[in-house]
């Protein structure tokens, strides 16, 4: 807090993205190209596209909710001392051709001004929410909503083609589906009318899947919901969650018998998704099948971040983080006050052991990179308590916004930083995250990230450099020192059992 | 961080105790009076009194361990920009003869001012470190270390009766338990002498027991830590825990066929514990039995943290904090950045929906303080990530240092901030540690901390007073606003439905 107020560059924005079927507002708090935080956000769900069927005209009710709620979401950043208010709206908006009345209505009584996207612009801001967020260099993007669906394919971490197609869950639900549960000629006009559609788009069918496919919006998140909940998934996260074709398959059989009360006690669902949850399923379905890919994974970030990332980094050479894996950790570390000399020393030291201990743990490049970046996070904990921070540090980063980062690697970067100190690794609750290999690739990475701590115990540099010697049954880590450094060579003499039992030899710990 | 940097009343300070069995180092990061922080720790086994029974010298090779750890304990004052070490030495050291040999050495070798404690000084600073930081207005506390047992009367909180006794878990061991498993002559042994010791202090057992029993030091908190284990307890916390006689009985009972190998797999079994675990729960049950109390509350702070106390308010009219339980509420809001309007605007509002709203829950004083505590801790979850924020605020709220309240009232106070926002309250895994009723309780409680939240909504005091009108069917809350209030208003329109389910009634927010 007092950093905020005394640093003069820190902002805050408002970013609302009206859309067809909810409305919703993000607020942030950032230095411009450096780090973010999120620090507020409201939803509420507007139904604009609510009749809108009929004669392409925006109706009377739904625009008095949109105005109330765009009013609700002006007071809230006016409360939270946003400066700025960018304000867009999706296709109900756009295919309106009461557009032009509307949003002078919204100008007059909201005091906003509502950019109105292209399906172009909407597919690009959405891409460029997910390319800061995921590894999605290659591959095909969709983002779901209530009116539309946006479906961008990327090479090279360039939007290669992109197009937006009028196959939203509400115009879907009200033209197919008014009423549940739905019948066998209700669902299989919805599928047939959805695969007409992308039938059209050649590009979509005609390419063999290269990459991921990545999915956004309220459908794609509800569906991962609900898959997790049905696999009592151990992480309370659907960012980076991935959902196949069979599970989506399994839902669908779930739910075309059900009636509004039968889905809503589906653990897992949202109030708000209940009767648009099955149209968005058979609609992704059909997209992975005309696509050729068996799985999608889950972006949190899409439209909204993709405007917000664009004024975050406005003036810089590219709306798109050069390095989204490295800017997350600096972001994280940042925002605990652990973006400091002690751990960035730590990562030098650990890494140093990494390279010269290669020809005995036998890890490449992946594993180098988690362990750097475990050892700028390995303290976090300290934001919470010194007490058991080693525990915190892995609270911290299975909550916190690492969004490049898979489950498996959160789940590994965890654990490094809850064993950083003392103690074997114990995986639970999250074992199932991990792969065959992983517990022993822990404890090696463990090992080093915990010498390199206590190397660097006084937290002041004093270990300079460090000489291994491996042989056969002993490592001799020589450590060039730089005034005294006695807490740091007695820890790290008295804390070499893990590495001992990891890489099998015994280790000692001399002075240069 | 740079909160620290800019504020030129910050200090730190190093606080080192040189006990009989284990040598401890504590680093505060405070600012005088105010707040306070640990930052740093760290403790190694030196046994100072090994040998110590025979003639009263301290023998040469503990004190070289003694002085090489505080050497390295300076070494580590030295590197976290700690301005004054406070170092302490207690029965060990006070008894020896070669006591002031002792003191030059460890003068000139590690460049320290040990200051010797007096009985009655090591059991006045254990006062302070327990009465600063637990509820102990009456009643009697212990400090069981390595060499000595204070136990003091507390009488309207000031010391009545102290006295120390050479009954040290060490010394206890080497006299009688040198070999484990002990034999039956040996318990007795052990016991005869415990008991003898204690029936010369008549007051410890001519008094009626008043209050709690308190314990302080290694040995009460290894028996809390085995007796979670046995318990499968479900909090990592030993502060506060209270361990029945029957529970020391169970632990006697289990230990005293064990060697070394069979107390080392006991679950909870802290390694430098293993050979004085059972002199020590010995010593403890015969107090329990001299002094007429049933069970013990443990204390993780005691005399460290009473030196440390004594210097934090230093200049004050006490060194005892006047309500320990409001400070710790105020010392944690800061520690997050939570020490703010909001939060006490929002404790104003529940506050008055609590006294206006009495004749219909019930409750009284106890309810009213735990609402007022909850609303100022709410939102400290925001430290953490915005999202999920009620859950991370329970978090932070059970593992941070709210000395004062009890393990029941942590699980309370953790709930009401995990639901504050929504959802319906599910106390599991902390359901074994609240009481009957106490689901209803925390049930109208959050209802009402949900609807002060919702009402300053915006953070920005819109929603100055509140007026109940309590009607059979019917509560009307009328707002007195200032500015807009329409955010505030409308979400707290929307989230009245836990407090009608609570409180039986239907709600309705009106503006005056």
């Amino acid at each position: 807090m007092a950093m905020a107020s005394e640093n003069k560059s820190v902002e805050r924005v408002g970013v609302i993205d009206l859309g067809s079927n909810t409305a919703r507002l993000v607020i942030y708090h950032y230095e411009p190209g450096v780090h973010f935080k999120l620090i507020d956000q409201a939803r509420q769900r507007v139904r604009l596209a609510e009749g809108l069927n009929d004669g392409l005209q925006l109706q009377p009710e739904p625009i008095e909710r949109a105005i109330e709620t765009l009013n609700l979401f002006r007071s809230l950043c006016d409360a939270s001392g946003v400066a700025e208010i960018i304000a867009v709206a999706t296709s109900a908006v756009r295919d309106a051709q009461n557009q032009a009345d509307f949003l002078r209505q919204v100008k007059r009584r909201a005091r906003l001004d509502l950019r109105v996207l292209t399906g172009d612009e909407e597919a690009w801001y959405g891409y460029v929410g997910v390319s800061n967020t995921l590894d999605a260099a290659e591959g095909m993007l969709f983002d779901l909503g209530g009116g539309s669906i946006e479906i961008t394919r990327v090479v090279r971490r360039k939007p290669a083609h992109a197009v937006s197609l009028p196959l939203g869950v509400v115009r879907m639900k009200e033209r197919h589906m008014p009423a549940l549960p739905a019948g066998r000629k209700q669902t299989t006009a919805l599928r047939d009318e959805v695969m007409a559609q992308f039938a059209g788009q050649e590009w979509v069918s005609e390419e063999a899947p290269t990459g991921r496919l990545i999915g956004m919006g309220g459908t794609a998140r509800a569906l991962a919901k609900l898959d997790q909940e049905a696999r009592k998934y151990p992480l309370e996260r659907v960012h980076g969650y991935v959902v196949t074709a069979a599970a989506i398959d399994g839902l669908i059989d779930q739910m075309k018998g059900l009636d509004l009360r039968g889905l809503q006690a589906m653990p897992g669902m949202h109030e708000d998704r209940i009767d648009v949850i099955l149209p968005g399923a058979i609609i992704v379905r059909e997209l992975l099948r005309a696509s050729g890919y068996d799985r999608f994974t889950v972006s949190g970030a899409g439209l909204r971040e993709g405007m917000f990332f664009t004024r975050f980094l406005e003036g810089k050479s590219s709306t798109l983080i050069r390095d989204v894996r490295a800017f997350s950790i600096e972001n994280t570390a940042r925002q605990y006050g652990a973006w400091n000399p002690h751990s960035q020393h730590v990562r030098k030291l650990a890494l140093q052991l990494f390279d010269q201990l290669s020809g005995v743990h036998g890890y490449g490049a992946w594993e180098r990179e988690i362990l750097g970046a475990a050892s700028l996070l390995h303290d976090i904990g300290y934001a919470i308590s010194f007490f058991d921070h080693d525990t915190h540090s892995q609270y911290l980063i299975l909550n916190s916004d690492l969004s490049a980062y898979t489950h498996r690697e959160l789940a590994i970067l965890g654990l490094l930083a809850r064993y950083h100190r003392k103690g074997d690794i114990d995986c639970e609750p999250n074992c199932d995250l991990l792969e065959p290999g992983d517990q022993q690739r822990m404890a090696a990475m463990a090992a080093m990230l915990r010498l390199a701590e206590y190397l660097e115990r006084g937290r002041r540099q004093s270990v300079r450099e460090l000489t291994c010697n491996v042989g056969a049954a002993e490592i001799v880590i020589t450590a060039r020192t730089r005034g005294d450094a006695a807490i740091e060579l007695w820890e790290a003499g008295r804390n070499t059992d893990l590495m001992e039992s990891a890489l099998g030899r015994k280790v000692r710990i001399v002075k240069e």
